[in-house]
């Protein structure tokens, strides 16, 4: 039995999400469909990105990753199948949403054998006519490299990518602010953002309550809270903000 | 294995829909559930309606398909069980919410049989105590026939159900309009809404971010979507709108 | 095939669920997971508490319901397995989140066997790095007792609980106000919230659209609605508020 999950910015009132698992179990029977989120914001690739990236480490080897934030959908990026290494395969468009969870892809293919697809291929659906049963096809014992030719991936995130490290690249939803430092721990005193110098803690309860605290979070990268409150808004901070290690002497 | 599908107004912040899935897997274990939203607006049945129709389809043959959306719960209707046809069975009370999704019933059972109930059957909370037993007595391979006295359905949908089609009968998440127009699409150049007309293109893709186009949508009918955007809002329009398709001379 | 349900404060557009059910299928494949709700209040202990006791009790013996409602994560509460009666296990924190559903504890251990966590264990994501672990290995076939020493539960709800019941604990998504009363409700004729006296009704169907009643809820316990719409509005109540019983003289 193989796990696929899925994240798109389908929202969950309508029936868009439910119509890519009729696809999947359709076609491989006795799938196991994890969701990430659907709650993306619209067309947000960055946050989509970062989504599959917090969580598909946590899965088996075997697990195929489907995301579907999409905003070309009907234009010209490819579908692509990539395998990503350490048994994980990442299903989607070509536009950068992988380049979290797979910066050193083993492959890529686009998605054109017929097996990989739903006939006829809506020009707006893409979810439920190409990469859900793509994802199927691989959860059915289907190659990635049975896809379609091989390619390489052109998808990139925008924004800061090509900066140095030392940005929020998340706020998630109790206003923690994630960034991409990997600090090396050691000797750290805290991180400046803005005007404010944030110090460093182990975790929440060694702050007091409404207490600023800076720590390594759960991607593995230094985050910003406010225990029982909200960093976000503390320090009127969002995603792109420039935070800055400080390093004791 | 047997798929059930769940479609609900009970939202996800309170364990109604857990409680609902409690009673599937004990009585059906292995049973695989899928939601298909439970973020119907409170007793919108003709949301669900359209809900489940959009989904649907997209299933194997032998899915059930639980839509709990009932105004009159503890009142006179009755809680009945689909044969869809196609191998699609629905479950639900009779209040016209199988009317998009099985236009054509080949038969429905009313459900009075204590293998398809959970005793005692609260006065409030039927889709714990019988509809989801209903779907799990199914999901265990008993026969729709065997849930109780056949009936016709007299539930309708209703608002302009029985007007000619050209309305919006739905606003995704996007603000995309989705209208009943199966419009025959040779020689049409687009759709009048209000005053504005909408030209015809193929998808998103067609026209520049911020551009309006009607085009046929997922479900196989016209929509109506602004590229980046929300139609709803820009047109100011909603369900029940009129929409008139413009062919070229 | 063992269940295991999900109650967290997490959210779903984050990664953190499909983090944990990532880990506890890596470690327990096959294991069917069902999510109760990650919509409770941030840090809402006695809204979890409500939400998994009016979900458990619907599951089968030996299901394993997670609860991850956490504001002391990092400090020094226990993480604990308890064993709930009725071949219900529960996992998570020892702060008073299973006083509800498992009132009466055959017996609760503090989780410290390394079976159990997943190391490195973060100081900051306990879901990921010991609740699903934990459940895994139980889902696994682990016994309860094998999580580590045997412990007595500290934690409490706060607020009203050591008072008399007859107070509000919970406002769902319709507005309706669930009570603590389980009140013998023969020769019940309403109940009295602040200066209104609300009439004993079956169902929302014996009172007029837009009427008030008071009845047996699917807790089984005395709920205040309004049919059609929130009583929660037209009575400006809210979770503690006083209700009680009147009896016919």
């Amino acid at each position: 039995m193989r796990l696929v999950t899925l994240t798109t910015d389908f929202g969950t009132q309508d029936g868009y999400v439910a119509a890519m698992k009729g696809v999947i179990l359709a076609r491989a029977p006795g799938t196991t469909i994890v969701d990430v989120t659907h709650e993306v914001a619209r067309a947000d690739v960055a946050a989509a990105a970062f989504a599959i990236a917090q969580a598909a480490h946590c899965f088996p080897a075997g697990t195929i990753h489907v995301v579907v934030v999409d905003p070309g959908v009907g234009g010209l990026r490819h579908g692509v199948v990539v395998d990503g290494g350490a048994g994980q395969t990442f299903v989607g468009p070509d536009n950068g949403v992988f380049a979290l969870a797979a910066p050193a892809p083993r492959g890529a293919w686009q998605i054109t054998a017929r097996r990989f697809v739903r006939e006829p291929i809506s020009a707006t659906f893409h979810g439920r006519d190409v990469f859900a049963p793509a994802a199927a096809a691989l959860a059915a014992g289907a190659r990635a490299s049975s896809a379609g030719p091989r390619v390489e991936l052109t998808g990139r995130l925008g924004g800061a990518s090509g900066d140095a490290p030392g940005r929020v690249i998340h706020v998630d939803r109790f206003g923690n602010l994630v960034t991409d430092l990997r600090a090396d721990t050691a000797g750290l005193r805290g991180v400046r953002i803005g005007r404010r110098v944030v110090p460093w803690a182990r975790t929440y309860g060694d702050v007091k309550p409404g207490g600023l605290l800076a720590y390594v979070g759960s991607a593995g990268t230094i985050e910003i809270a406010v225990r029982d409150g909200s960093a976000a808004e503390r320090l009127a901070a969002g995603r792109g903000a420039r935070v800055t290690p400080l390093v004791a002497i």
